[in-house]
């Protein structure tokens, strides 16, 4: 394997938990405006809309529209379908705009603080480019670079979008990793020559929904971010050069 | 004036230093090679070519470059009438990619820790993205987004660059700050809608060498990036909208 020099993360269920974030946000409004909803559905119903829609701009079905613009539309049709009424236009566009306010998983903000030190780290999402700087700016995550769908007009796994973060970032395919939780998403960015990383996020879609998720073919797999930070700067540390020919620790006894 | 909810900052020159940077990396590889050059005229000279080269991309005289192939072009010339001979191919690409490594000015990092509490940072430079993330990485610049002629493969004063940072952000242009220490830029950017903030950087060009620069015409004045930011972030205690209505302070006797 090459040296990585640079990683490129999935967002969405990969470094926030975008269902958590919905319902509490939903459960807030509620309260709010006196609305009973179930926001688990609600989160649910939003996300399984997410795919379909990209798959329309991929196909050229419906122009270039960011996803802001794809969850709004699809937004409109879930406040007919929970009967949601009486938000105006500002409220609606809030709402619209939780997708921009999601959470970190717990063992992001410390996972990616050390792989910082070592590696360009850098989104590379179907979010809009607005969407992922509101995010990391309120969540303090600390991307050296935002790489988003927007800037190709294309999403993923359309392989311009993968090749966007060497040609930019002036490397080798094979020196950036993908760090995903989905399978699809690596075995499409190891098609266009990146490295993969997998991380389980058991939880993505709540909880008692245990869910197992193929772990082979891909070149590294980690239980969280920590995790990954620990692989990936341990092998380095240990097969890296400045080892070669350092003593030995005495062994005990 | 529009609330600003976004800065774009040019680079070269604003945020760094680039002739004193060219200058020390220069007279290290000269003592390290045994070279008699005069460094100052070297880094004179390789920005001499800066805009004179993006011209001609700009005129369709060349297919679109990125900084990177534009400076080592002109390297390659000032090799030859600097009289510099005998780096190899990895030497020659080190010294392209001192503009990588330039250095901040003193008043750059205090600056934009002030200005980041409130505003989305953004850089708007004619530097390749490749370049703008190792400078801002070694540098510890604290960027929220990168934006580069890269992206859209125009150079300013295009205005496809300048407009790329409203769309990008999902604001209004006049909700975008132009922050550059040049006139030219300056003028470009609100050509299209973008306030604009000079700040003056007069050793840009060298000590001895003061010239001066138009100053009326721009929202805002400043000597450096700490002046720039009590400027806009007082404006914004005394004038925003939460002091309304607030209590005035006893006056004094």
């Amino acid at each position: 394997m090459k040296e990585i020099r640079a990683l490129a993360f999935d967002v969405f269920g990969t470094v926030v938990d975008w269902r958590a974030s919905i319902i509490r946000e939903g459960e807030s409004l509620g309260r709010r405006k006196g609305l009973s909803v179930n926001w688990a559905a609600f989160a649910d119903a939003w996300r399984a809309g997410y795919q379909p829609s990209m798959e329309r701009v991929r196909r050229g079905e419906i122009p270039w529209t960011n996803l802001d613009g794809l969850h709004r539309a699809l937004l409109e049709e879930l406040l007919e379908k929970f009967g949601i009424e009486g938000l105006d236009e500002a409220e609606k566009d809030h709402l619209n705009k939780v997708w921009h306010r999601l959470a970190p998983w717990p063992d992001v903000p410390e996972g990616l603080a050390r792989l910082r030190e070592r590696y360009v780290l850098a989104t590379l999402s179907n979010g809009n480019v607005s969407l992922l700087v509101e995010m990391a700016k309120r969540a303090s995550l600390p991307w050296d670079l935002i790489l988003s769908a927007e800037l190709v007009r294309r999403y993923k796994p359309d392989p311009e979008v993968y090749l966007m973060a060497p040609r930019l970032l002036d490397l080798e395919p094979q020196e950036v990793m993908m760090v995903a939780a989905h399978p699809d998403d690596l075995r499409a960015a190891a098609e266009v020559g990146l490295a993969t990383a997998l991380v389980r996020r058991p939880l993505e879609f709540g909880p008692g929904r245990s869910f197992r998720i193929p772990e082979s073919g891909f070149d590294l797999v980690a239980g969280d971010f920590v995790e990954l930070a620990q692989r990936l700067l341990g092998r380095e540390a240990t097969a890296g050069p400045r080892r070669r020919g350092a003593p030995r620790p005495p062994s005990p006894g």
